[in-house]
């Protein structure tokens, strides 16, 4: 739906090349989660679909794989130094999980009111904390302060070669065990996930449409999309926590604009309707943002009858009290 | 722990090779669920842990193995004049669903006050239900005569030797799967899960120790093989619905004496801390009666440290409100 000339692209874009380094680095760190099929979400919409199982992924999340690729591609000096990075989310604790791995000291900046079990989970990985005001400070400038001051390489949750080069080998095991596909889902935030999976498609199964995924409490990617720039929006108010971004990524962009054929919204309902599929039907566990890209494959009706379809299920990290009080509240 | 002479055995015990027929006829309709494992669980328990996912299996449970394997052994004409059982569970469906994929017509008697959406599933698969007054009638009674009235083919939930068979090809998996193994946990209501996959150890993993799993609310299994005679208990009061057995069979109980190293219990709050763990840590449903085996597992302590550990994990079929409520209730 969306062909700008090559030439508008900015130079050295992720090429599917980096995403196959980084499966390299992955093997054996990553966990190869399963693909899994449905019976009942194939009669439901009338098509074939494969779920990529991230909420298996060690972390409980895709965010891993972006991680452990950017502390990889470090040269060894820089890696003893360190990594710092802002999240309160799944790309956190991840980083601190590779970092453990791979020797490498992080930090990670974190609003003073994060959840207690977030800074904890993020905290047992061994990474250092440092707290901000979620009301008065900005946490990109904390990060880029702290990465000078203190010679630490900054990796941000998407907007970040490595990072999207990581995090495409999501994509890329789903083509090798699914074969090819004739559309893809894939949940959009800052975009990390949708463009490295799109650089997979693109090379491994080019008929692909791939499709983002975001909340419809903010669109704001699907309004870069069509006006052909970054658009900025308030932080949309979404139980998708995964998905809260304001901005798609200046690295990101590029490439979805290039290979993503559309974007899609659903509504909280829908997300919550979804997890209530998977843990009743499938018998797993899905957070609101790993269910964007199915709730979407379940409303598509016509559009995916028929076809081999694939859906990222990105993770599964929910507070049980929280997922115990949206499945119950039928 | 126990060691029967051979000659007091009845004639004509199921046998692995009855388990490996079973796995040929199961071939291309039963799933090959996955061998679970998680660092989480292993650094907890100092074990090597694999969790054989049955939750995954059709119709959310083991009971879809021992059910087609049953109806699977009939002849033709008997095949198409049906079978019936007594189940308002898992074994219920299971059959329901197998008679659906062979052809079989199936009739179902379910208590009067059966869950709806049972009812619904169960009819659902197209079988037909017959109701009882739980206070007033014997299931077993009813299930005999419209056997004999009707010509149908009786299939017990386990005392029985092609249901046995079926069920044991779900260790058969495991040991394929994970290789040898020094100790594996399998759940006991009326033994044809425990049984079967005793068979299954004894053929693949000859030094492995089998242990069967109850509720601690009724421990009938184990002061039957202390015993060496099958105990009645009334009926216990357990949330692990599918152990909710006052007997063992006459067909699987010979079986567990001989091949079974002990029986342990779990309590309903253990049931309770093992499905968090793995909603929460592993992502995955598990129902509580599926959650025995790894309670017990969870307990070992130096029983199991440094030892290679399998564990069935049986079914993930629970209410979700319910489901919800347990989880939530920390």
């Amino acid at each position: 739906m969306t062909a700008p000339a090559a030439a508008t692209l900015p130079a050295g874009l992720v090429t599917y090349e980096d995403v196959a380094r980084a499966a390299e680095r992955l093997a054996g760190a990553a966990h190869h989660t399963p693909v899994l099929v449905s019976r009942m979400a194939n009669e439901r919409t009338g098509a074939s679909l494969f779920f990529k199982a991230e909420n298996f992924q060690r972390t409980g999340a895709f965010k891993f794989r972006g991680a452990y690729n950017a502390i990889s591609a470090l040269a060894p000096e820089q890696r003893a130094r360190g990594v710092v990075t802002y999240s309160s989310g799944n790309h956190g604790q991840a980083l601190a999980c590779a970092g453990a791995l791979l020797g490498a000291p992080v930090t990670v900046v974190m609003p003073h009111d994060a959840p207690a079990i977030k800074v904890a989970a993020t905290r047992g990985y061994g990474a250092d904390i440092v707290v901000y005001d979620r009301f008065r400070d900005d946490r990109e400038e904390i990060g880029r302060r702290l990465a000078q001051e203190r010679g630490l390489a900054l990796v941000p949750p998407y907007d970040h070669d490595d990072v999207i080069a990581g995090q495409g080998t999501a994509g890329k095991e789903l083509f090798e065990e699914a074969g090819p596909l004739d559309r893809l889902y894939v949940c959009l935030g800052g975009g990390g996930l949708l463009s490295g999976c799109a650089l997979s498609a693109k090379a491994l199964s080019p008929g692909c449409e791939v499709i983002g995924v975001e909340p419809e409490a903010g669109d704001d990617g699907r309004q870069s999309l069509r006006k052909g720039e970054i658009v900025r929006i308030p932080v949309p108010q979404t139980i998708a926590d995964g998905a809260m971004t304001a901005f798609l990524g200046e690295r990101t962009f590029p490439i979805i604009r290039r290979d993503v054929a559309d974007i899609e919204t659903v509504s909280d309902a829908a997300l919550v309707e979804a997890m209530r599929f998977f843990a009743e039907r499938m018998k797993v566990v899905v957070e609101p943002t790993g269910c964007l890209a199915a709730a979407a494959s379940f409303a598509a009706g016509d559009a995916i009858a028929g076809r081999r379809v694939g859906v990222i299920l990105s993770g599964g990290n929910i507070d049980l009290q929280r997922f115990a009080a949206l499945v119950a509240d039928a």
